[in-house]
């Protein structure tokens, strides 16, 4: 089983060398490429598993353009640039020339203009980050920070990073279970993807019907469905929690949000019953006592904080490597970073 | 013929060694300013075309008082002083303490006294930069960002610097028509004025009688005056292209945009009759198949997105050299930059 | 006579070794803490009494948690952090995920987990930058840049830089007047206790009953209390003015701004009855005619716009000050800065 995929081809993504030059989608990219996200991300972060800053982007412009608001994310990305020593500029794109009648290309061509290395993207509409790197600016590193119902492959990066970093063992060996509302979650899409792409051994999704995507059982057997959520929690090595989306929940019988921490919100009894060294993630903002309690929120293994820091060290990665290819492609490398 | 001026004399923007220490309107500069302008503008692009960064505003404050909004000159302004190594503070000048009943002129000073160096100034009002330069803060180089319906120097000095690079002749040698809504233009009156000091040969307007200023009729004969397109655009080497603001549209004969296409957009047949290496520009944002059709905006004579990055090399041009001068004119100058 | 003090005890503020690492209150620190943020705040002053930049912050990441608008204070901070050489992130905490029902708390932490060495916070509760530095994020470097009607430290810590720049005699010999609205003034109280922290030989404060907080006539003589103008000010080395507001204008007696310029502003006659050299303040924005006649404001005993460039001055040493005190408390200090 696995999702209907709306993806950014390779040959968009990478350059002629196979080196990332946007990155759009998880779909569409190697174990190989994703490891080197994860490899150059590490590279980010000190003995003292704290963040270091580089010269890497010095004199480059980063723009910020956030089609729709997105406070969290934005920061991330304003703070994993500033820590390159790049230039950033944020766009309050709502307010700009579009609402003058100047078309969207007209207004992403004047931003190229002003000579932006980089465009961070986050658009209400799947596929908009995939449209602006093959039609519009080609030649800009465009990075998806969300779209729509899609992707958001940059937290399923910090995702991966965060496994990774936390569990110490390969993905080839790991069970990992996503829980809750899959249906609006741009979250749950991409870590799948990566999952799948990195080779993890088990992955299990563990939510009602009424918070599953239509079709999701028309697929094969790469992805575990769930609907009991002690069966799916059992002998997992990681628990990737939800937000749940209080206006979203359709169901009858989850129309409470009490009513959706009994049956899916991760509780003491239930993380017993997984390896007992197992990590518990949350992608934030965090609806205590709903899908998930305070005390795992706040206990031995939570690592949701890590998440946010491996964020900024993925983000940094990202914006690294993308200049660098798009730096390449254009014959224009000199030697930015060792690989 | 030509505008009835409002400028700001030279003994106001120059220091006592003729060198500009503030830039608040073209009036008022020689030749031998705005080409110095266009000179060092010229240096912060290399030889693939790219803008450069330097230090020459390092430790320098740049605040952006943006009394009227308008994103995209904001930005230009932004990404030149960060590409000047300058800390740049954008200041929401409407929700700040002049709405607690303090002065402008109060919080001008208090500005000021966070030791700015240099203000970007824009404003609904004409004359706005040139009485904070004149009679509150001298001391600050004030760049007039645009001013009500009066001026906007520094995108006239992006269009000289675009027609310059573009056309690679002298200035005596061209025709140069602007196109449209000259009566609502802040460019236009910039343009003609800077075309003047800097000696072009043939300087044209094509406009309806309800899209000239009041008074236009009156002067002599510099600015030659059409009201046919096809008489005007005829064995030109530059064709400017103007914004049409629909809502100010008031003459019945233009009653709709397609009218104003049919009348006076630029397209095909028209492009035709000038010279045939004949650049085309716009200031945008575009109403594509309005003043411009598409084919002609993206065609090969189309130098409309070289202004947008020839617009940062000019602001700048222009912060680096209205630093020096105020540096100058106070004695604190230690050789900012080479003339 | 002293106020009720809500205070943030030194043991919160200071590390083991006695030095700042969070810089909440006046109450609690001593005076040699406080000549301290001084003397490191004329560091930044140059002979020419112009600011200078420094990379005491270099890549350091400072987060302007606003959570009431105050443009002014804000942007002093901002241009304090970017002259350390740090990376400034502005956060629109009003539009963040708190609204999406996340706790106060869990935005803290995550905004921590990005890297934050230093939160600037405002808050229009008193106690907020206490709470967060005491409870939620004790190893960021808290600086309070107001809450409520209790404390405004650096606004207190700049006025005492004036007042020893500009004075240039010891606190120990001055006589210092407090003008106007003090009930409603987070600036009167930090002042008071900086004032007294640094043995100012002669406190006065001078209001109307109705502009007094409650149980101001309940304490010692530390402080002096003068309904009178007139008596007030005479022979004083220093007068505070303070911003009147309007709408806390309770007292029909003061039911007007010129029924209050008429009985506590500061004028001509007024300021002749202090010393020769009695330096005039104002915290601003400024309500010209009211708390104090223009004449003064811009007059030569006015030291008004020099508070502002010292409170540049003053955040950028408590920013540096309580970076290295929190790098000091963690063992991460590799000499930052000679004290």
């Amino acid at each position: 089983m696995h999702f209907a995929r709306l993806h950014t081809p390779s040959q968009i993504q990478l350059n002629e060398q196979g080196h990332l030059k946007h990155f759009v989608s998880i779909e569409g990219l190697s174990e190989t490429t994703l490891t080197q996200i994860l490899d150059t991300a590490e590279t980010f972060i000190n003995n003292n598993n704290q963040l270091i800053t580089s010269p890497l982007l010095e004199g480059r412009t980063v723009m910020n353009l956030f089609f729709e608001n997105s406070t969290r994310t934005r920061m991330t990305f304003e703070a994993a640039a500033k820590r390159l020593s790049a230039n950033v500029l944020n766009i309050d794109i709502a307010r700009s020339s579009t609402s003058k009648g100047e078309t969207l290309r007209d207004t992403l061509w004047n931003l190229q203009a002003m000579a932006a290395d980089i465009f961070v993207v986050r658009h209400s509409s799947s596929g908009a980050a995939h449209f602006i790197a093959k039609d519009v600016c080609p030649n800009v590193a465009i990075i998806n920070a969300g779209d729509g119902r899609h992707a958001h492959p940059t937290q399923a990066m910090l995702d991966m990073l965060t496994i990774r970093r936390e569990t110490k063992k390969p993905f080839s060996e790991l069970s990992v279970a996503i829980i809750g509302d899959i249906k609006h979650s741009r979250v749950a899409r991409s870590d799948v993807a990566a999952l799948q792409t990195l080779g993890c051994k088990d992955i299990r999704v563990i939510a009602p019907n009424t918070l599953l995507p239509y079709g999701f059982d028309e697929y094969g057997d790469e992805v575990r469905l769930f609907k009991n959520m002690d069966e799916g929690v059992k002998d997992c090595d990681v628990i990737m929690t939800l937000r749940i989306q209080n206006e979203r929940i359709e169901s009858p019988a989850l129309a409470s949000q009490l009513e959706f921490h009994k049956l899916y919100g991760l509780n003491e009894t239930r993380l017993a019953t997984a390896k007992p060294d197992c990590i518990v993630m949350h992608p934030g903002p965090m609806n205590r006592g709903v899908e998930i309690t305070s005390s795992i929120a706040d206990g031995p293994q939570s690592v949701i904080l890590n998440q946010v820091t491996n964020g900024i060290a993925v983000r940094m990665a990202v914006l690294a490597l993308a200049m660098q290819g798009q730096l390449e492609a254009q014959g224009l490398l000199n030697t930015m970073m060792a690989e």
